[in-house]
């Protein structure tokens, strides 16, 4: 076994999830992720929590969303899981990363729909998501498969004391702010923050942070206003898109097109009202990443990026008591920000051409 | 996809485990089961149940347990999902059918013991439990894939009506009479039925038979008196086991020999008080399965057999509010009756060197 699979087997329990004895632990495991299924399976047998492992497969997905008449109900057993679980890891590891590509749109929403209960119950637990890199990966990055072992690998195994301290700066900018303006080509939009908290995304729980890679900071805006151009190639419910505009009025998509994939787009905002809102603005700041891979996990958090999502906001970011965008969906676009763009809290400049003001003094 | 995978899947899904609508299913998958897995996906979408598949890899088994000091607990989250389940379905396939050789026994049987509330919880639904035809499976059986894969589907795609109507015969005898011999080549051992209800394992929740194949009946003994040998070679816990002779009084084993796995058997007959009691009688009567291939699931079928088990006592061979062996083992082993072998019931002969009575007519 390569040795970074149980380095990365020790970050996700002991850094991102910080697994103690007796925690009640499911795991989920893609069919090509089982080498890391094992290594994390041995750190928990260490730890001394208690393992159950679930099966997750787009090939078992697809199958049985076709074969169902549309009329999904609530899994009450998947429900009871979760509810009395401790943490979830959730180790992706595709064959195919369009296993589930044929299967309608509208089936998709009505099963993520109906599990809606089942995955905030996840997400009350000490959830953390990674990859394993696998050859599917590998191809969707146009990679060969060691190198991209390698490039998975470099964003993983991080400082993220270190990578969190850095991040701290932008965290006490956005909570001391009101107000964000990106502005970039294509791309103006002001997005109030007033009253919502950053999450500092160290890759750990402890950090409200469940992305292993992380390293970003984000937070939950309203209000958008403007226009947002997401220039970077992605991947949504494996279609691909490309150059999606949206434009907002009073925090809500009135218009949108795209290069690629508009009708993935159109099912998206379909979905629910909150899928029509903005429900994330994130702050790439993962320089361990240094290209777009097509594939969100590490896209979002690369250096020089900033990402907003449409639908449900994380809880971490409202004040208590307080909801912010809710719906089926969170579905992240990205933007380059490394030419032509800046970043304002306020009016004052935090970001220029991906270059933050503390390293270089700009506006000081 | 091989037809026979969704024959089996549909086998599995409407007769076995008699799937309706809105049933909550858990589906365990073996890592080599994945085509069964989703032919049984698809099959449980249009049946129109809801699906959790749990992830069960030996590899992950031996990390686990071997990484983990022994003290181990009760999943909590694993009982709540057993407890809100329906169906219990698994589909066995392993890679390696030796992947946990290497823990000791003593941490399995402590596994064994913290997890026999969620095993309980588990036979509380309508449990099937099958084996996809794998690789490691023909290399147990010392056969060829293809050759594998045809014996497997003859002892599964059968017609159970047909057989049950046979198997109703024995079942019929078995409930009307109070003691049962057996008596064959190192064999002479009398066990009590009185009162105990046997099984016409059909391969079908109405049946009460949880086995795919199954073609089964078996009852439980109590009161064992006697000398039985197994002369069937087989793998218990990962190990080769061969020649076992065991010597019941009362009852319980007060001695025992092995050609091969002597020790493996001592750490069987260690577990608990139940472990050196019987469990089950079982006569086989699956005619499609024409060989021994050192896989329980099968060989116990096979016509010209009789299996009995050191351990847990199924329910449904029991009156209700009464319990029968209870344990957190229950370890089949098998005779080869086809020579010099007969089976009484009450001092009538109703097996005779494989061929039961109403077959030949003897002893009338």
């Amino acid at each position: 076994m390569d040795p970074r699979v149980r380095e990365h087997a020790a970050v996700l329990v002991d850094w991102s999830a910080r697994v103690e004895a007796g925690d009640d632990v499911v795991l989920s495991v893609g069919p090509d992720a089982h080498e890391l299924a094992v290594a994390v399976a041995e750190k928990l047998g260490e730890r001394g929590a208690n393992l159950l492992a679930t099966y997750d497969s787009g090939d078992l997905t697809r199958a049985y969303q076709r074969a169902h008449d549309g009329d999904f109900e609530e899994s009450t057993h998947e429900l009871a899981l979760y509810e009395a679980a401790d943490v979830y890891l959730s180790i992706g590891g595709a064959r195919n990363t369009s296993a589930t590509a044929d299967v309608p749109g509208e089936t998709r929403q009505a099963y993520r729909s109906a599990h809606q209960d089942v995955r905030e119950t996840r997400y009350d637990t000490r959830w953390v998501s990674t990859v394993h890199p696998t050859r599917s990966l590998a191809q969707q990055a146009n990679m060969a498969y060691e190198a991209y072992r390698d490039f998975a690998y470099d964003a993983i195994l991080r400082d993220w004391e270190s990578l969190a301290d850095e991040m701290a700066k932008l965290k006490e900018r956005l909570d001391a702010g009101s107000e964000v303006r990106l502005v970039g080509p294509g791309t103006d939009l002001t997005m109030a923050i007033e009253g919502r908290t950053a999450v500092n995304s160290a890759a750990s729980v402890a950090y409200d942070s469940h992305n292993l890679p992380s390293g970003e900071v984000f937070t939950a805006p309203y209000a958008a206003d403007g226009e947002v151009t997401f220039d970077v190639p992605m991947t949504i419910q494996d279609q691909p898109v490309r150059d999606v505009t949206l434009r907002f009025e009073d925090g809500e998509v009135v218009d949108y097109d795209a290069e690629q994939g508009e009708s993935v787009i159109a099912d998206v905002l379909d979905t629910d009202e909150g899928a029509r809102r903005l429900g994330e603005l994130g702050i790439g700041m993962n320089r361990g990443i240094d290209r777009f891979t097509d594939s969100i996990l590490f896209d979002e958090k690369m250096g020089d990026t900033v990402h907003l999502a449409l639908g449900r906001a994380y809880d971490a970011c409202l004040p208590d008591g307080e909801s912010g965008t809710e719906s089926a969906v969170h579905v992240d676009m990205i933007t380059d920000v490394s030419e032509g763009s800046r970043l304002e809290v306020d009016d004052d400049v935090v970001q220029r051409n991906g270059t933050f003001q503390w390293e270089d003094g700009f506006g000081e």
